[in-house]
């Protein structure tokens, strides 16, 4: 049985999945990246810098600076947590900007990827529509605005298969007539794990590339396209289920080895193959009979929601001084 | 590693899985039990009639009437196909009335079960909202009603969690004040098979049963309750993940089986123990860290349009003498 | 030329527009009629109640009580204004539901009228999803319902062109199962005047009475029907094209005369005729042409969710001790 | 009493109410101006050529070619006629196309105006979900398009308020960067009378102008502007308050004096004054009331659905010749 283990990679589009994948193999600290972590009132907040070529390979990540919020329990819908996950993402960003060289009047253009008719592919829209825009007062009335406000401008440039147009090239469009001073682009990703759907946010400044998120772009959102650097905030909403059931078999080993020392055992072959080789096992099965679905849990509706208010919230908090988390809610629906 | 083996059966609405799930045990033919399988361009309708008690304990289904059409293709958006899959469930659905003694005039109340903010369970609202209901013109001008109608009302009851009453309790305070000759309830269900999902329409005339369907009905709906026949229509729509697991270790066992006659080194102890205490294990491992989620297809936004779009249609066509498969349609939206 | 008046009468579901209308003939006290008005922060109250059959007659009004807030600021969208309309109306609904005898213990279900599909006449609907229910919690539960909660129930029955029954007789079988002591019904209306739309709310204890509200019932909700006492909460969101005409050459009327003590001259026969047989005249001329059409500000989507909220907070709060408008804003959506 | 006329003139965007409104001042023939008028199975369709500056001048339009279909039984929600409609909008779409010099290959990006978050405001954005867009599939495998087939791209660009970017910005750096060979534009536009909304279509080759539509655009989508030729499509969904009550007194006006011949004597002074002062006198009275509110219809949710899938419809079919009126329905949601 020969497998094409390019193909059957696991699909991730998180940096510390990517760096998950390496915990057995690799010793605690992986050349060329940074890594620290964070365990603050129910969120982990993970900081990986991937600093030169050695550390981008080995990882499987762009370089760049990336950013993880893990919060488990946001999917039990608790108002209190989310405002707290809003202040932490905004806290994060923040610094986020001021590490990248983003000062605090540089104009942002807030580009939500991802088609509103596909809900777990509608983050990206749903936050634009909840965050505050301030550009066109800037134009029409620029001695009015108040101190503390950035200009901001905001688009969701739909998909593709709607458009007819790339949305790389609708955003690069849009960047040439409005020169905005950097771009944060919000998109729907793809997870290996089940747990990590809805409950986790990773900023990243390496922009959108061609094939992450939900939507498969054949074309990115970089600092080398669009001229002016690319701030990427993207959330899992959706697995594989291929990736699903490896995972599962993973637990389950992991599982067997602590209780009853003899994993092996019970778990066969399945137990020794490397993880790339049994998920390339897994897929071979699934594919063919079509069970190999991307999936979403049932609450999708209300989850997307959610999230989408926490990362306006925290945007809109991180990119005006005039606004904090306090008050930043009230500007979204 | 004691296993409550109750509590971890598979969870299936669907007749055809718990079928299924015997075919390794039983022998062709389940005493109690008559099956006719019949393929139809693409449609594979199973007729399957549970006669007494010995065949619904060894089957696991309340005794009656199951009809299913599996649409494997459905899942592809063709507009064909649909239009024919309501034709065959138009067919099916009448040939069904018919057999459980309902004439062409008796009244009928559809009611769409589910909660129209939770994409994979607004199958019944959507249904609700796309048949023709005539009740009121027998009500307020009978003399005027053209012949080749029935007197048709349509509710969706909402959830419990919304409402703060069980929806079998509207249902029944609406069948007191109106008495209906029948009832038609439409619920989205689980599947164990991720394939099923969206692909798969199931009638039965055993009505709805506490616990089943995706918003866990703590009261049924059921001619004992309601005092007139309630025919179920039911549409997995989602799965559980563990489910997702057992049946892929499932297709790995028979597919290694088939490639290597080895299947048993391959998966170790996971290839002879059964099914249920299979699922047993799996959930054993996803439930406490929080993987076992209830999943449906990304696309699930347009799948639930198109199969209430169907199953409203079908309707349509069947209730309604003077209406059609072909001009069935115009009547949804 | 004929004009049949009574056909031809001025349409509003408000108890202060009948007031209003009688201004210019009536002197200050309408015998039978108790009115009394309160001026409070932009938000005016009038409390009216008619005590008898003679007021009735007088002011075209079914007996009982009334209590309207008049809002004109609403409509600019201020979420503090909302929220001070919100613990206004909690108020007046509270001491409403002492002044008619309702304990803070009787169990209330809440009844939301109209088309969710057709955004002006979707209020109750709304209002409805946001509500807390908690009457399951006392069924299934009743030892471990916290203190200061209120036993509450909620549906939106539908209409009668989508369910083909009366949405009183749905709520009638409702009320007979599940045997609340008062019902509240909420449902849009239409008014005669174009500036009280979507700024102005109603609370009523006269129930809800055929041919009210912008679905045209053809039975009521109320105690005589029901059992048990209703109380209506409306709020007007649409008016009639002719309304509009009528009411701005009565406008013109007054402003003419107070300009330049010639509005006679200017306005013709106009000035003089009284305003029913004015309206009859408008309504023949623009009803052949179907030009009086019911119309809505182009607003609608964003005025009927925002008094959605404020009659659900308000609400809310009104009828559970435990919640106060503080906190109450946070169970809406 | 000063007026500012100019203020004060009547707000329309349609090319046949222009005309209307000289229809009482001018001779049958304005220079400048060819009209041609057809009447055909209900459907009305002017088309109007502004052939110099002084036919411009003397009708309050920009030079240019305009068509309107009027169909005032569109309200009523005919499938039959609604099909009808798009067939007919094909046919003069397409022979305008023709007209105006753009080729059976030209490349087409179709720009939906507006806010989908405002129903009547949502037409553009409706119309670009449901058409046909191809130009991906010319970039990715040109060889295997199908003939018959034109390249269309299309985008909802969102408004000022949502965005900070005009909508013309954003279809600019579109188009510079995608380079099509035309545009077209659909918005909703705002009518003088009430009986014209949601029941005309316009197509006009003279773009997009500021302060047009219901979004009062700041600056233009033009030839000028794009480099393109732009042919816009608007739809009346919304009419003035004082629009309506101004075209009520007119009405009253004729009605008056053919009924009674002695219009003088009922109407007073509004009988003499000119439409425009008389426009004025209305909007003096009802501005600061806040009374002259922009209204739609109640049912406006309904037809801004069906004028849209109409539009969609008829483009699909006028734009490829592959897709005739019969099956470009299939196309659309």
């Amino acid at each position: 049985m020969e497998l094409d283990l390019q193909r059957y990679s696991v699909r991730t589009d998180l940096a510390v999945e990517s760096r998950e994948m390496l915990a057995g193999q690799e010793p605690v600290q992986i050349p060329g990246v940074v890594e620290n972590i964070q365990q603050e009132d129910g969120i982990r907040i993970t900081r990986l810098d991937v600093q030169n070529e050695a550390g981008a390979e080995r990882i499987g990540r762009v370089k760049g600076h990336y950013i993880t919020l893990e919060v488990p329990e946001l999917r039990k819908g608790d108002t209190g947590l989310q405002e707290q996950v809003a202040a932490v993402f905004a806290r994060e960003f923040e610094q986020f900007m001021q590490h990248i060289g983003l000062g605090p009047k540089s104009s942002v253009l807030i580009v939500g990827l991802g088609n509103w008719n596909v809900t777990p592919d509608s983050l990206g829209p749903l936050v634009v529509e909840n965050v505050m825009v301030t550009r066109h007062y800037f134009e029409l009335m620029p001695d009015r605005v108040a101190p503390g406000y950035r200009q901001i401008s905001a688009v969701a440039p739909g998909v593709l298969g709607l458009t007819g147009i790339e949305s790389s090239e609708i955003v690069q469009g849009i960047v040439e007539r409005t020169r905005p001073d950097a771009i944060v682009a919000i998109d729907a990703l793809a997870s290996r794990s089940l747990e990590r759907v809805n409950t986790t946010i990773q900023i990243a400044d390496i922009g959108i590339h061609p094939g992450s998120g939900i939507g498969n772009k054949r074309r990115g959102l970089t600092k080398e396209i669009l001229g002016v650097p690319c701030i990427a905030i993207g959330v899992p909403t959706v697995c594989y289920a291929s990736t699903i059931v490896n995972n599962a078999i993973e637990m389950m080993k992991s599982h067997f080895a602590q209780e009853t020392k003899q994993s092996g055992h019970i778990m066969g072959m399945l137990h020794d193959i490397p993880e790339q080789e049994r998920l390339a096992l897994v897929k071979e099965v699934l594919e063919p009979l079509g069970h190999d679905l991307i999936v979403t849990p049932k609450e999708i509706d209300e989850f997307i929601e959610d999230i989408a208010n926490i990362v306006a919230t925290g945007l809109n908090a991180a990119l005006h001084e005039a606004v904090d988390p306090g008050n930043a809610g009230a500007y979204t629906h």
